[in-house]
């Protein structure tokens, strides 16, 4: 059985709050009847999301007809359910449909849902759980796979989908790329990968080797960065992450006008060179490991205004610059392909 | 009931592997009645540990008379019980003994630890167990308690070691100063803390950020570093940690003569002022923070060695530098207060 997915964001529609479900609706918009608000039902995805075409926005579950599975289309911090979302999932479950969810809040653990899953015999699915137990060895690391991950400036900046753009272009050139999903969104886009920021933290690093491992017989693996090293909150899963996924290359992503880090507002984001620096410091402790591009998200700015903030980052930084939505991928892949061609990375002194 | 100790480290008594039963001895001797080794019986831990006088090393549970608790005594990494101790514990347990315990394998969660608890009216508690989900805000935090926090360049080198003996120190002269336990052997010791390496990564720098905002009505909070920046598994701790306690100060903690990384040793160290220079730019992101000493851990060189060994590291970095346990803290006590007392720390800008 095919999965048909209803995606729901109840009062939390917007390109921020939602980024669960703009991304499953821009990759994987054949599974998608309907996103599920109420408060914006007859509208479409496109106008709220800018993404999905004419994906109907509805305000009840009887609209989305054909659809067996509720997913939860949101990843705010902490990750809780938000509490008038309990009737409306209880009713999806008491309808037979399954449910997906990336939260911190596991629908395994909620006595009620559980119950009502039994009773209905639907499956209830936390993308974020996990028992990962590895420990980072440096063992077996294969000198002939490129990493490439990405990192960020902020969270929330785009760097799952900087990473599936671009592993989707070098897939279509002919390489063979694989995107290790790092995070909830990735995971249900992907179909594999291992939610780090919900790994015990000790385990963090290991469990990203532990994907490096398996999947370096591919020829460039493109990894899912998380937060930012300058996240006062979050940056204990992006050093992890750094570490664990030991990248020859980084391709830095941040968003054009944010100068606050989200969520701890009164934190101003230091300049991009300056986080390039830390993060190029950061992982060059064992091997060469540098930036080879900048992925602009242009998402608040005009077609112009984003077009002067290019010239005026590739100046500044002498590197590629491009947003991956707005003018494709292209910079960047021509980028990663050159870094691949030169013997630099291959120089590895783990 | 006061706690009355018998400690297990059957077949791991090294000073090293032992490093729980080691503090555990060195601050809480009067709840010590023996350490279990068979494969040591007879010696003292003096002997072995370098630490604990004529407390006995006894072969079986019949000679640590009066013991009421069994406390594993290791911290190896993963944090898995060793098999051949499984009988062991659940002789304890059938003798009436509560089990303590601060690995990653939870007693709590095994069922036949259960079960032989249940059966026995005794207490399992597992140290590491907690449920975490607070996020880091940089809200409330106050610019007149001075928040002091061990780094190394390694992990295992006398982090919690030296917190706990400068925090000792301080109040000795009269100071307000707090111990922040962040790891299982320094929560068993004082009491209290939060043992980070156990907690979801998103929520590492928060559970830190925590006990802060809760002991910052002392004067000084002398803060348990873990693992190592430079550290390929443990990273993610240690910068949770370090974003998460915002040290205006910070003491270098090394061991002379360690050269690779523990449990990868196949990684070099890299150079000691290197390793001050990467905690000194990712403490310093939002507020002015610096290393202001130096804890040299000399146990396996001889006192001339670890003489010669002072002198250099001084005139290297400039920065006063002592073993606390061979020489005493005070020299490290006295760089403490003398930056407390200038202004420079206070000038926060989070």
């Amino acid at each position: 059985m095919s999965r048909k997915l209803v995606i729901l964001t109840e009062g939390h529609t917007n390109p921020h709050t939602a980024k669960t479900a703009s991304c499953i609706i821009r990759y994987r918009r054949d599974e998608v009847v309907a996103l599920l608000d109420g408060t914006q039902a007859g509208k479409t995805t496109q106008e709220l999301l800018a993404v999905g075409g004419d994906v109907p926005v509805v305000a009840t579950l009887d609209e989305a007809a054909g659809a067996n599975t509720l997913l939860l289309g949101i990843a705010p911090p902490g990750g809780k359910i938000p509490g008038p979302w309990r009737a409306i999932i209880l009713d999806a479950i008491s309808r037979g449909m399954n449910v997906l969810a990336g939260l911190h809040d596991f629908l395994t653990d909620d006595a009620e849902f559980v119950a009502a899953a039994e009773k209905h015999g639907v499956t209830l699915t936390d993308v974020r759980k996990n028992e990962e137990r590895t420990i980072a060895r440096r063992v077996g690391i294969r000198d002939d796979c490129l990493r490439v991950l990405t990192v960020g400036h902020d969270c929330s900046v785009g760097k799952m989908l900087t990473s599936v753009e671009l592993t989707n272009a070098l897939k279509a050139r002919g390489h063979k790329a694989k995107f290790i999903a790092t995070g909830q969104t990735g995971i249900m886009v992907e179909g594999d990968g291992c939610p780090i920021d919900r790994v015990i933290s000790d385990f963090v690093s290991g469990s990203v080797e532990k994907m490096i491992l398996q999947h370096q017989q591919n020829d460039i693996l493109i990894v899912e960065g998380q937060g930012s090293l300058v996240h006062p909150s979050y940056s204990a899963v992006t050093l992890g992450l750094l570490h664990g996924s030991l990248p020859q290359a980084m391709i830095m992503c941040y968003e054009v006008g944010r100068h606050c880090i989200t969520g701890v507002e009164h934190v101003k984001i230091p300049p991009l060179a300056k986080i390039i620096e830390l993060n190029e410091m950061m992982a060059s402790l064992t091997q060469p490991s540098r930036v080879i591009g900048i992925a602009m998200n242009s998402r608040r700015v005009s077609a112009d205004e984003a077009e002067l903030e290019r010239e005026r980052v590739r100046a500044e930084l002498g590197l590629p610059v491009c947003d991956v939505i707005r003018h494709g991928p292209d910079e960047l892949v021509d980028a990663i392909l050159k870094f691949k061609e030169c013997d630099e990375w291959k120089m590895v002194s783990k």
